[in-house]
């Protein structure tokens, strides 16, 4: 049942009035390096911030094996993280509303090369509206909206009439992992809500996401001999090549997936990282690609590896150097499958109301090509899951922002979400 | 003037019976592990080596403002050795023969992968008739012979009667500067050898070498905004295309060349060490790909740098996104003209007859297109400048070996070379 307008005025308001603390946590949060396997200390600081507002906590590691036998479980390689899963919990004086997952993640990608930044990645600064800072919008600011949305409503002395779990995860960078522990620890909810910074859009359809790494090995020549050698670089690249193909081919299929029939290019191969060699003047051996290829939701991550096996094998028999020495494929990171987020749910619809309230838009949806921890709930909880957040600029890349008007419009449209969904209750005097 | 043959006989002889102990100094000197920057120890024990037997030592730094002077001088970059240059230094009691350079280098280059190895690479062993490891062909098994072959003579109450000066360089494997630096000191003589893995042939042409790193560089985006980035991965490869155009114009022209115009490829472009991208789900930004070409004796490096940078920046401009990022190019390296050994010296004439007869085969001369520091002396000292050398596999590859046999007939070739080149005088009672 939509808000009574007069209460919805004093939720903005509250939102508003918090909005100054808000940005300051989220600076706090940025502060904090926490790129893989470096979120040890920022995790701390998120579980005293949800202790000091009077969640009950939980914090736990993962389980390995319970992940290795989840079909949605990625392989967990030397370089996946440690650190600990967060939940701090809401619980009602009564029950009588919709429960509630609100996650974020705190793991952020590489800031890469310094001189590509007009400011320090971590050192997080307000420039003409925007939030400067690697992982700011992917996305501590998110994970600050979740805490502050919540914050809104105590305010003006009001709490969810319903259980909220309020988590903050790691691995969603690189395996999805953490998402999927909270999920195996056992959390369950009505729906969830992840805000994303997705441009003030509702993501209606998401791809999944593999990582693989190509090896190419094989006998190097001093120069005099080269052509009784071969160049792994080189073959690495016809690899490449042949991949580039299968991509293609996949892009081809686009207009037989709902929701990606009008894409243009929804499935991205990204050659992310590459290392070969160990001398200009020695033939290389040895040569490795890091890369990550999208799937349509629907499709089954072992599949698309036995598909990009297949093309790496019969491409290595066409070439003469690589059929005697076949290169290797590894899946070493993301092992998810896409999800759809039907039309038509309350959720959803209370969203809508909500978003139009605080921003005065219509809620648009669109499909992402990226991986999202909703597949979690998506696929596993089978709820609907709502991943919807902030207008940002340069995630994954430089000068990475978001915008703060933007931010307050999608924390004011998550305390009425909230609001609406769960119920409100007064708080116990 | 020919040497009588019972001392040819008594000279071979002499090599025969220090043969174990010079294939034992050769293990000791593949003990240290000296790649670049890492010579200092084994320079060290070069040094004691000769100084025990009694020669007047050198031992000096490079002197970089006189290298940077030179036009053969290579950019000294982050990654040049500091370690110090050996000259042992023979006088003859009388001066009456031709002065000779014996040269070597201790430099050898990164092992590489160790599962590429069947035995670990510093740590010799002689297996079937060879002696293994990096480093031994390539080339501390010739600078054993340099010192071996006078030893040899010594055995027999002999020594050249004139100066030799033995020369013991670093920096041979990324920028010739350990030989130029010897010369920039001020040792001149009438020939040089230098007892590299030739085959048991005679270097007649050697090609060029420069050294450069192309690195390209852009703005990513997120995988979301793919179209909007671009791939500095993909990026370079495209600009690895057009210098492996430039590479193939360069072989087309080799029938201007004398002494390459039979050679089916005398100039490789060897793409040789990569790395770019910092996250697999991120498009990378940035890559270095670090690259050695070889260029005909004649051209200057200078013009083969402006045509490299001529041809990167010409493809740029047809690429929307190097267009708008133009990739660099930095020379950080081998700065080498080749060279051409005319045939008819007597010197060569000298090492002709001291093959044939260690041998029983007539002395052959080929093209190699390779660095070499015997260079220095023939562009810039004009003297016959012998690069001549033991059968060898795998160098700057795996399992690299030198043939024992060979090196013991390159030894005695070299004992007679210096008996007849120098003249022989009694060591004084």
């Amino acid at each position: 049942m939509p808000l009574d307008p007069a209460l919805r005025e004093r939720i903005l308001s509250a939102v508003a009035d918090g909005f100054a603390d808000q940005i300051a946590f989220t600076q706090e949060l940025v502060r904090f390096p926490s790129t893989r396997g470096q979120e040890h200390a920022v995790q701390d600081h998120v579980f005293r911030a949800l202790k000091a507002r009077g969640y009950a906590m939980d914090r736990f590691a993962m389980d390995r094996e319970a992940i290795a036998a989840h079909p949605g479980g990625a392989p967990v390689t030397d370089e996946h993280s440690d650190a600990p899963i967060v939940v701090g919990i809401h619980r009602p004086r009564t029950e009588t509303g919709r429960s509630l997952i609100l996650q974020a993640h705190v793991d952020v990608v590489p800031a890469g090369p310094a001189a590509m930044w007009t400011r320090p990645p971590f050192e997080p600064a307000v420039v003409d509206g925007w939030l400067h800072g690697r992982g700011g919008a992917d996305m501590k600011a998110g994970l600050a909206a979740n805490l502050f949305c919540l914050d809104a409503l105590r305010r003006i002395g009001l709490q969810p009439a319903a259980t909220v779990y309020v988590q903050s995860v790691v691995e969603e960078e690189a395996t999805g992992n953490g998402a999927l522990m909270a999920h195996l620890r056992g959390y369950r909810a009505e729906a969830a809500l992840i805000p994303e910074p997705m441009e003030e859009q509702l993501v209606r359809a998401n791809t999944g996401v593999l990582w693989f790494r190509l090896s190419v090995g094989g006998t190097p020549a001093h120069l005099r001999e080269m052509g009784a050698g071969a160049n792994a670089i080189d073959a690495a690249y016809r690899v490449i090549g042949a991949l580039r193909d299968l991509e293609a081919a996949l892009n081809r299929e686009a207009p037989q997936h709902r929701h990606f029939d009008d894409a243009a290019h929804p499935i991205n191969l990204n050659v992310g990282r590459i290392e070969g060699g160990d001398w200009p003047s020695s033939v290389p051996c040895w040569c490795r690609v890091d890369c990550r290829i999208a799937l349509y939701p629907g499709m089954k991550p072992a599949d698309m590896a036995r598909r990009i096996e297949a093309v790496v094998a019969d491409f290595a028999r066409t070439d003469p150097f690589l059929a005697a020495n076949p290169p290797e494929v590894a899946f070493n990171g993301f092992w998810a499958e896409g999800y759809v987020l039907e039309p038509g749910s309350e959720a959803e619809a209370v969203l809508g109301r909500a978003h139009a309230e605080a921003t005065g838009e219509a809620l648009r949806s669109f499909m992402s090509p990226c991986y999202l921890d909703a597949r979690v709930y998506a696929l596993y909880d089978r709820i609907p899951t709502l991943c919807y957040g902030p207008i940002s600029q340069g995630i994954h890349a430089f000068d990475e922002r978001v915008n703060l008007a933007s931010l307050q419009r999608i924390t004011g449209a998550m305390a009425l979400f909230v609001a609406e969904w769960c119920g409100l209750e007064e708080i116990a005097p």
